[in-house]
């Protein structure tokens, strides 16, 4: 197999790309970012397997030309702007070129080459206000109500995608894949929302302070690696019976985010962590300021036999291993959290 | 007040031009189309008001350098691809950018213009699927569930607008329009669903024979001068309540297509027409092959003072009366329903 995963030196994408060489399939990354090769042992192991296009996905001429000339048979549409306030004030028609426009270019792409498979990497924050219902969210029965222009160009894009689909008889299958922590995570200039995950790693790196919200919110977690298995999932199911997935661990995190801090400190003595007191400011965020409804992982853990192989312990002990192993990276490429 | 109309030389365009030239503004058109200008008494008469600008929404430098070159002070973004099934398969990009970058492209000239409000006249196609239901439909209690490229596209950026304006503090108001009929409506190479109305005037205008549908699916109809009566009532609104309204006549048009038809026949006696039989094919279609359901109009009604001036009745009579007036521009202009 010949896959191309735009976003594919991205956070989830560079999961996605580790997956995909683990098992056999010739890679094509296309994104703006340069590909972190030298700190990804994988990709050095399967070197002659993986190809390198520095490209935007709202080139669709150049997308297409790429696309045509490594002959893909299967699409991974993973690039998108992951936008805060800031950004989508500051360039929304940004954020729609990216996120909606490079959706269509991506597709556009993948008919060209029929494509066998063409999956979209999508987000649950399309469900946006809907998640203060507080009932567990389902694919279908669940109405979405976007609330900022990254949930409104996600839902757009997924939508357009399902609906392409079927016009022009490609094989698309969409994800709404939940919070993401783990490998790869990094400041890559598109990505506003970092996790407080990679928020508190970057202070024990740097033997700083961590202080953290009273509140936690809660979020349908799921490790990175987790991530890149189910999507290579919808990647390669044979006939599978739905269009649309929820991707997220479906565990509950809730109150394990002290034993991530303990555990940084176990390896960065100088780094110190606290709860932020009465009138204390925290330094780490939690992206979102409010709580969303889970969302229900049943169907794709039924249709595709995704599950998760990284609780919160597990992930933790990954997790960490992988920044002490990748520290150079980290403080060189992943950028500071500020 | 100087204010810029986006899509000002379309069908629901010319119709706000035709009120805001009523109403003593001076009116900017921004529209890749020729306007109208021979065929429209009302510009002809307040000529010295109204400026006429050839320009595409999607090109964002020009846009904004019109807007502040007339030194506009309100907004009305009615510029739109009406995409049917082949348009959406054929260039689904080129309606992601006139419909959603379009829309981030006139806010921005918006916000840089300092306009006191901005209307975007969307549609109730952003409901999709909802119209299933059978409910009547609610501005914030009924999800969207968009089915086409048309909706998905409509659906984000009046969403998109919604939050621009809250991030920018720009006054913007957004209007759910039902189905539109009346003067204007017109071939225009954007719109692929035109009205039945339209289309059985055409036919009449050249003496032929239309077969209608033996039956007719339920549309919230709203006469073109009530649609553009709503929207103005949108953009001079002093101290809305609210920032999302539906626009429809919420009338019962049902059954009272035979009477237009009829209406027609008096007037082009060459004219004829018919119910389908089993096995006649009809050369009328209904846009959509389901029913809507219907859009409740109270909150404009309530707020903006909105009434519909025009029924069937009188719809049938001013539009009759309007298609004898301009049937040079219509055979020569509004080209051919094919």
């Amino acid at each position: 197999m010949r896959t191309l995963v735009t976003g594919g030196a991205g956070f989830v994408g560079v999961n996605i790309v580790e997956q995909l060489l683990n098992e056999g399939s010739v890679v094509v990354v296309y994104d703006r970012q340069p590909f972190p090769l030298t700190a990804c042992e994988t990709a050095e192991r399967h070197r002659e397997r993986l190809h390198i296009v520095v490209g935007d996905v709202t080139d669709e001429v150049r997308l297409k030309a790429v696309s045509k000339q490594h002959d893909i048979d299967r699409l991974v549409h993973a690039a998108v702007i992951t936008a805060d306030a800031a950004r989508e004030g500051a360039e929304p028609g940004r954020i729609v070129d990216v996120n909606v426009r490079g959706t269509t270019n991506a597709l556009s792409a993948a008919r060209e080459c029929r494509c066998g498979r063409f999956v979209y990497v999508g987000s649950g924050q399309a469900y946006g206000k809907t998640h203060d219902e507080g009932v567990r969210l389902h694919e279908e029965r669940s109405p979405s109500r976007p609330a900022d222009i990254y949930g409104i160009s996600k839902f757009a894009a997924e939508q357009v995608a399902l609906r392409l689909g079927e016009l022009w008889a490609l094989d698309v299958i969409c994800i709404r894949l939940g919070s993401v922590l783990g490998p790869w995570e990094g400041d890559t200039g598109v990505r506003d929302m970092l996790s407080p995950y990679f928020q508190v790693a970057m202070r024990a790196l740097r033997g700083e302070t961590a202080i953290l919200p009273a509140k936690m919110v809660w979020r349908d977690w799921i490790y990175s690696r987790d991530a890149a298995d189910g999507i290579v999932r919808a990647l390669c199911a044979v006939a599978p019976s739905h269009r649309l997935y929820h991707l997220a661990s479906g565990l509950d995190w809730q109150g394990t985010f002290a034993g991530w801090c303990s555990m940084l400190q176990d390896k960065y003595p100088a780094f110190s962590w606290r709860l932020a007191a009465e009138g204390d400011q925290p330094n780490v965020s939690f992206v979102l300021p409010r709580d969303r409804a889970p969302m229900d992982v049943s169907r794709i853990m039924q249709d595709l036999g995704f599950r998760p192989r990284f609780g919160p312990v597990e992930a933790h002990q990954d997790y960490g291993q992988w920044i002490v192993d990748h520290e150079v990276w980290l403080l060189a490429e992943a950028k500071a959290y500020r």
